[in-house]
């Protein structure tokens, strides 16, 4: 059996705002928050609360779940550009929380709204590879520790939260032919300066949505062989309303039942946005036979796609 | 044919110290400098030279002895714990600053020393499972930018470099299994914390190397059916003349000419200090056969090992 997703689990602090606080700390009407931004509350990680605690909160609930594979976790790689320090890897601090024993492999990877969807890749081919048998692909980010509170085109935005995804050899999703492309001209779209805040360029993030992505989710489908007609959802990464709006009109799929959209609930939470967005399809675990397209792009610039195909179960 | 290392290349900033500059600078002996530590020059990244120019010089340096390769890399993969930004991915740079087309993965790892081991697991088995005919793993670091220089532990030991592999599919240079693991118990050994510099615990990183890396290669040669007197060459992470004797001694290699030592002229760079010392072997294009038992150790703490195997060329 080849190598997928078995399960997600994914963990969102205490502290959060709501549309309500946002709009009145920025002077913008509520239904900009929630319509064109799209969001009616963002979390917001504790002071001492950094994004290893975060990590090991979800993979805490993973284990919940599957008690059985606590012991048989082989690799944990951390997704994140908010590490609790320079060096060493914020992954290292997740082995050491969790009280994992030593013989495991533990890296992190430096990405930022791509990087569940590159993460999968890494984890899978690199569990191939090296023949285990369970791995844990950890997305977390706390953005507001970066963020300038005032700055209103990232605060209304970003959420800070983790997900844990347990990979292995008896999966529910299976991803198929993966994109990956990076467009580091426009590296300063999203950029975090030394000792300054998260910078974002709204207008040339948008730019990118609505012209390379598109031709990327075009390109992936056809090297899976598959039509927009084929799939049963899209989750894109979660970034705004707008934005999905957007891509959905360019694809030719707007309004669709199929696009997925949970950004209301849980804000843009970087890396974490698809695989949140995937626990909340509930008839996935179903009769199978679903075809998902998921697509993570943002900062770098950098972006990545694949199909995630279920089980028909027999 | 299976994915492996078909070339390194590495690149040292222009500026220097010597070991007499650094005993002068610190009040040691120079014996000292360039016998127990084991330096003879530390190489410092320009005031203006980022991870990101190191690594595309060692880039340019593959591209000159392998200009066919150019249009046709897939993947570039950036291990560094000292990126140009928090945000974005220094790989992104990377692909601007060569000019490289958007239809690439680019993504960084977050390691230390036991980079090049990992990394050079993760971006084979990216390549295979995403059939990609060329990649490189780049290893930089600018350590010289989080340092204190008048730090005596870590200023005499640390260099500046980066390192750019080439992974391909007629490689001369193929990894057989690996070994990994991760102790983040002590992930206070290495540590940058907040604003502060880099600091080390030198007793503690010592004991990691006396005691749990001799294992780790035991069980490298056990997984691998191979026997100490079956490697040809022991290329350790260059932490420290008196580190590799002492991982010398305890797998009963101590003063063997297979024990390759190079920390002379580079300092101990980081995640580059394997490919560096792989470069400096003379013999390896010749008849083949050959076993390296290849292992990188330290920040995390975390480890990895593994043994390239050269063709055997009939």
């Amino acid at each position: 059996m080849s190598v997928g997703i078995e399960a997600i689990e994914y963990y969102l602090p205490e502290r959060f705002m709501t549309s309500g606080d946002l709009a009145s700390n920025f002077g913008f009407d509520i239904q900009f928050v929630e319509e064109k931004i799209g969001v009616r509350r963002i979390y917001i990680a504790g002071e001492n609360e950094k994004t290893s605690d975060m990590a090991v909160a979800a993979i805490k609930k993973l284990f919940e779940k599957r008690p059985d594979i606590k012991e048989k976790i082989e690799v944990i790689a951390v997704c994140t550009q908010t590490p609790d320090y320079q060096l060493p890897h914020t992954s290292a601090l997740v082995q050491k929380k969790l009280g994992l024993g030593m013989d495991i492999a533990c890296f992190d990877i430096g990405l930022g709204c791509s990087g569940f969807v590159y993460g999968l890749s890494v984890v899978k081919a690199f569990m191939e590879e090296n023949k285990m048998e369970y791995g844990i692909l950890v997305t977390a980010e706390t953005y507001s520790k970066i963020i300038d509170e005032k700055d209103k085109n990232t605060k209304p935005l970003f959420s800070d939260a983790a997900a844990a995804t347990l990979i292995g050899r008896e999966p529910y999703l299976t991803p198929l032919k993966f994109t990956f492309g990076t467009n580091g001209n426009s590296y300063e779209s999203l950029i975090v300066r030394s000792s300054e805040s998260l910078f974002m360029d709204g207008r040339g993030i948008f730019e990118f949505v609505a012209t390379v992505v598109p031709d990327d989710l075009k390109r992936c489908l056809e090297i899976n062989s598959l039509k927009i007609g084929d799939i049963d959802y899209f989750v894109f990464h979660q970034a705004s309303n707008f934005m999905l709006d957007t891509l959905s009109k360019k694809i030719g799929v707007a309004g669709d039942h199929r696009v997925l959209k949970c950004l209301d609930r849980f804000g843009n939470t970087v890396s974490s946005s698809i695989p949140i967005a995937l626990d909340t399809i509930k008839d996935i675990s179903g009769d199978g036979g679903l075809k998902i397209l998921i697509s993570g792009f943002g900062v770098g610039l950098s972006w990545a796609s694949t199909i995630l195909s279920t089980l028909r179960r027999t």
